[in-house]
């Protein structure tokens, strides 16, 4: 029997480039990685890791460290759904969302690496193949920048070959917003893909004001209007803002993407492998929206999410995040006429540069 | 200004003396305590907990010692609702539930004390009171005793002074519940208030099923019949089984009481002081739930909870749970005639062994 063998979790802060704003999370001058390296009684190893804009990364790598670990010891490596169940259920009470759930999900990505490299397959692969080429946008952490700033970074990102853009909504006036959005859809042209996100930045009425206005910029989908708390604010924004919503990476389980899809909440349900859950989670909330004939979409981690949604017939655009995690990556994200390439190296074809991440090792 | 100066964080981990077990976190050999002494500028000091079944405390006392305290910083202690706010969102990217809202809820409590201890007045009158005797009843933790023993743990609840007992259901067999349910209502007579709490075991039908097998054992309300994540579930289960349901303990802010309440899918909301964010969330779900008519319960923290209860007109029970935390308290719960009464000390009233806790220090 295969079994794993051995856990081993770093925290890192990796400092930006450039100093990154949005209306809920402010500046956010680093983020934080926590990997986590599994190998088995044969010696074969998978990754996986998960990420903050800032905080609770500690706490995250002191569950992979501390809890995690005993909860599964002597499991079969393969038993992603045995495994899962035993940590969702083992660190339930005090859990049940927040870094537990981040933890499991760094842990989830690994065993699915672990598994496809045995198998010999590409992640995707062994997921249910459906298309290696995933639509992808460019997500653009931009609220602070000025118009110029703005259509400057639109323009490098059209660059990179990217064919569709998402840009952030949620500025103190409604009508700095719209302008911006429209300087946009100027730049961009008709029918080109654009997306806008608010942060959760809204009131319910605030949202449905500022979704009719945008409604003339044919946006894509509008993101996180209002708090992830507010279900039935998400279908009343639905209903009235005459714009499709996009949601979830602030849900942390299969339930609560069910409470929004079963609500009609959300027209296109985005949930983030790092903090869903991982793979496992994941993949069940995209079966679960083909079900309700939705899209899938994706938030951060494009890297790892390439290869769900390139399993997924009713796979949205990935989002390709801009937080400087390529550069300790050997092979980042290949796009091609605006498709994202799922790799078909084994696993999910990710190789850290651990030598140098040891620096921001916290 | 009188702003918040330190902030002590400890971990413990205390055993206890006799191994419980329930339907779903199996056996509990030990609870973890994670302390939080908050000083003022002036030197005053307020001081707040949480607990957990046995996992999360590292990861709870990392967000104190790493995160919170950077936060607020400078923040004037007495403004609950504006630390509140700056530590939700602060944390709420891999937060939103999970450790960083025990963690705050252990601050929010230190916080409260602070404030009561400096106005000269207990907390239950700080908040408003209401009645200084609150209706308590004994939690018994008890799913794997014997029925000999289960009545003997009976008679000593008794004896303690209690009128008002809790057992666990959700054995193997539904029979098994059905006759140990039986055993307990002929053993305290018609009318004793008895509860029977399921700890999340059952699916949505097996719970109406039991519910209708219960009817005739009278219980005040049968508890977590099924997973918190299921709120439709709930409701399901207030319609089809004729008992009424109390559920709280695994949601983790106002918003999920209030998804549960707007559904008619809990008779008895019950939060935990220490894990629903802490003396503010617990009084705002306390009257969210007195706005929809429903009697408010409570889960665990008797020695804090006791304070919030006597400030509500809609209280109902407060559970008194036998954590072995009583060991290291100066003055534990006073019972007369089955009603606890609210200390009249200032603040929670809450002094404890530091010096006996050292040595259960993680």
């Amino acid at each position: 029997m295969t079994t794993i063998k051995t856990i081993e979790t770093e925290l890192y802060r990796i400092p930006l480039t450039v100093t990154l704003s949005d209306s809920t999370h402010g500046e956010i001058a680093a983020f934080e990685l926590v990997t986590c390296r599994v190998r088995d009684s044969d010696g074969a190893e998978g990754t996986g890791y998960t990420y903050t804009v800032g905080r609770n990364g500690g706490a995250i790598a002191d569950i992979l460290k501390r809890e995690i670990p005993e909860l599964i010891e002597g499991r079969h490596a393969d038993d992603t759904e045995a495994i899962w169940h035993y940590i969702w259920w083992g660190l339930h009470y005090g859990g049940r969302g927040g870094p537990p759930v981040l933890a499991l999900s760094a842990l989830d990505i690994a065993l699915w690496d672990l598994k496809a490299r045995r198998a010999n397959l590409p992640l995707f692969r062994l997921l249910g193949g459906f298309d290696v080429r995933v639509p992808c946008y460019a997500g653009g952490i931009d609220l602070d920048l000025s118009v110029e700033a703005l259509l400057k970074q639109t323009d490098d990102n059209l660059a990179k070959g990217f064919r569709a853009i998402k840009m952030k909504v949620g500025r103190p006036d409604l009508a700095s917003d719209i302008a911006r959005v429209q300087a946009m859809r100027q730049h961009l042209g008709d029918g080109f893909p654009l997306m806008a996100d608010a942060n959760m930045k809204w009131t319910v009425e605030e949202a449905i004001h500022a979704a009719r206005a945008l409604q003339p910029y044919d946006l894509t989908w509008l993101e996180e209007p209002i708090i992830p708390d507010d279900i039935a604010g998400h279908a009343r924004i639905m209903a009235a803002g005459g714009v499709p919503i996009a949601a979830g990476e602030n849900l942390r389980s299969l339930w609560e993407f069910k409470n929004y899809i079963a609500a009609g909440a959300v027209s296109y349900p985005e949930p983030d492998v790092t903090n869903c859950g991982g793979v496992t989670a994941f993949m069940k909330v995209a079966r679960l929206a083909e079900a309700f004939n939705l899209p899938v979409t994706s938030h951060g981690a494009h890297d790892i999410t390439v290869h769900l949604l390139a399993a997924c017939p009713n796979r949205s655009y990935l989002e390709a995040h801009g937080f400087g995690l390529d550069r300790y990556i050997e092979h980042p994200l290949v796009l091609d006429q605006g498709m994202a390439l799922a790799p078909t190296r084994p696993g999910h074809g990710i190789t850290f540069d651990w030598k140098g991440l040891a620096q921001l090792a916290q």
